[in-house]
């Protein structure tokens, strides 16, 4: 079973202070990336892996989505979710991914937005995925971007000439990395950015886009923090297809 | 055009004492992971973009390949390829990729190793590939993976354990980088590498493989020095198809 950190009450509680957890999906600066990459949802069977809040749920169904199925380990996430939503069309239930099972073709849409990077078994997942969409049917997801996550000591440094730089090692060494994030010890798995791509190429996924979230001059304009995210991608965000 | 370091004589002195130069294809450590990643050569029509001193043109006729086209920016690698072939099926031509022209649809397979990274214009470039491509010929290619690339002072630092890191600025900042390489002020273009595979897809292209090359544990015991190949890729390996 994936580690459960959403349930632990110190994560939780600085978690959903988070502007992306009190402001949704306009709280995060990839949305408007991660918007262009999705399919039309007027009438979509929607599915999002790691709901959370249910932000993307509600979303969907504002766009004319049919049904969503909102999928999450957190039973904390869940009835914060439920409270924010009265629509029988949105359906939420607690599921590890690790070991989810999901209908046959029955979606048009997988969202999935900063869940996939706590699978370890992501090929078992990307297979029960593509069997769940119909053909034509998008899988659109962000991860924690490889360079974020791969070193060992992943924070800023400065390089000989004191430019703010972010450490790279232990690339090629895929599996579990450790950090501090609200609460200590939390659990994630490192996949080089190919290993992604090809578990959803041998899956049967054709590749429609691959983006390196980084934020645009007017993001930056408006909140000057928001530079450093130029000089290493924090966030991956890829939309594929089941042919 | 693109910058000729190749006719420098102090960088092609230097150049030519490459393994990779010396050896042939088997002095680079990523060779075998390239020839897992292509076609059947058997009667194939293949163009080698960048080929050098001709290694991968003269295997790929010990391989069936019916015709070879080799094409490179610099008079002195094909002169020296020119010596080292008499087969009149490997044709060798002086040509800029940064404005070369291909014939339709008359490869089976486009070939090239650690060249893209010296032109500017990349989508011009891979539209012209995808029209010289036959139905379902394959684009193999290789190049410096941007990891390596992005930083303004890309070598080696130590973390704050001490441990070999690889740093990384800039990297959303696309475009020039000059490095000292044999000789000064070696000019190349970063691109992210969701550009890269962007630019595939938008010619055109159906993406097959994407690897960041990474060395075996025979390869490093073998030759001990690798093995900081693994803490960040330094190539990046694309096999991709026109559908």
């Amino acid at each position: 079973m994936a580690q459960n950190i959403y349930d632990d009450p110190e994560f939780f509680a600085g978690y959903s202070t988070l502007p992306r957890q009190v402001h949704g999906l306009d709280g995060a600066p990839e949305w408007p990336a991660i918007a262009d990459m999705l399919p039309p949802l007027a009438g979509a069977r929607v599915a999002d892996l790691g709901c959370g809040f249910g932000w993307f749920a509600r979303w969907s169904r504002t766009q004319g989505a049919a049904s969503v199925l909102g999928l999450d380990l957190s039973r904390n996430m869940l009835a914060r979710a439920r409270e924010m939503t009265s629509d029988s069309a949105i359906d939420y239930r607690t599921v590890d991914l690790e070991t989810a099972t999901l209908p046959s073709a029955a979606f048009d849409l997988v969202y999935s937005a900063l869940a996939f990077h706590y699978v370890a078994d992501f090929p078992r997942l990307v297979r029960e995925i593509h069997q769940s969409l119909a053909l034509g049917g998008a899988l659109v997801f962000t991860i924690e971007h490889p360079i974020y996550m791969a070193a060992a000591d992943p924070r800023w440094e400065l390089d000989r000439q004191g430019r703010k730089t972010w450490p790279v090692n232990g690339y090629a060494s895929e599996g579990e990395r450790r950090t501090d994030w609200f609460a200590p010890n939390i659990l994630k798995y490192h996949r080089m950015l190919g290993t992604t791509l090809n578990i959803l190429l041998d899956a049967g996924f054709s590749l429609r886009r691959v983006e390196e979230f980084a934020p645009t001059d007017e993001q930056i304009a408006a909140q000057p923090t928001l530079s450093e995210e130029r000089e290493r991608p924090m966030m991956l965000l890829i939309s594929a297809l089941r042919p």
